[in-house]
């Protein structure tokens, strides 16, 4: 069992570029200070009717400031980034094959899991890929060596399906609105630009 | 006449809990640069009009979180912050009076005018006083020296109203769309979690 302060619960949509830059960084910053990240890709969509936001992208000026300030954190943090042509796109079969994924890989940590959701991100954000093509995300799990015909299965289960459902609603229970959100002995912190604090919250304990 | 270079471009809501927290660490941030601060007090509410966004508070989940996170980076930066009872307020005379102030001061680099500011927001965050009360702002300006009855004729003036609009279509022209919102050489920086992305960009020019 893992305890509250052991762990980073780490939400991000697969659409949000901010959550594609804090997907390259939290392993690190879990790391160095001897913590495990647990992922949760969910469907901000479904949060956005309950907070009635938008996505800052559609939002006037704000998404010419995010498109200025995505691209600068970008470089600051030397990750290659670029808007993808679609955008944004529906990230609910990779939000499933990620779910998938961590249910056959429970004694690893779901590391293959989580490499899965880095390399989705990548291909998306850097690559220009379109990560809601089902043939690109099994193409992805195939080079993690992932059966994926298997894959292909699972990704039309009810079971599945649940799942997702299931974790969007606590993540919106735990008062999750935006990507990403990180929580940490039961501590939110929103957003890329809170990392400093997540970490400084990490080492003193609180404050 | 003081250069893009010379000067951070600060603008802010005196009902922003943020702006507050802000306006503590903005002359020391530019202080440490040797860049000087151009105050900019304005009306978000014209803002959200265009860019569709209501107040943070006043979003559903977003609302609690603002709440936990003003109080915890009040905590950080070691500032007294509590808040008010009547929020939000209208900020118009405390913007018209800053205009005036600094408009009588202009030898001074506006020192008497920011001082003001800082007061102001003081009052408000800190010593749970109406600002919205002209009564309060003016007993603020005489503590400071100012012939507060000089200052009441001059908040009812046509001249001043126009300013303060002036001021804020300005900011939205420069595609300011929160608070505080600081731009430096042309850069925009939004929010006080992006205090440390403006400082970064002040030593090392950009990236």
């Amino acid at each position: 069992m893992i305890t509250q302060r052991q762990k980073i619960d780490f939400y991000f949509d697969f659409s949000s570029p901010y959550g594609y830059l804090a997907a390259t960084q939290i392993d690190e910053l879990a790391a160095r200070h001897s913590r495990q990240v647990m992922w949760h890709p969910i469907l901000l969509g479904a949060v956005f009717k309950i907070t009635g936001r938008k996505a800052l992208l559609e939002q006037p000026l704000v998404g010419d400031y995010a498109m200025r300030d995505i691209a600068r954190s970008a470089r600051l943090l030397s990750v290659p980034c670029r808007m993808p042509d679609r955008f944004p796109i529906i990230s609910v079969p990779a939000c499933r094959a990620y779910y998938w994924l961590k249910e056959q890989d429970k004694e690893q940590k779901s590391q293959l899991a989580i490499e899965f959701c880095k390399q989705v991100y990548y291909a998306y954000f850097a690559e220009n890929r379109d990560i809601s093509n089902k043939a690109i995300l099994l193409d992805i799990a195939q080079t993690l060596g992932v059966d994926s015909k298997q894959l292909e299965v699972a990704l039309a289960s009810a079971d599945l399906k649940q799942k997702l459902r299931n974790e969007t609603s606590t993540a919106i229970e735990r008062g999750v609105f935006g990507s990403p959100f990180m929580i940490y002995d039961g501590e939110p912190f929103w957003g890329l630009d809170h990392f400093d604090q997540l970490e400084k919250w990490i080492e003193s304990d609180g404050w």
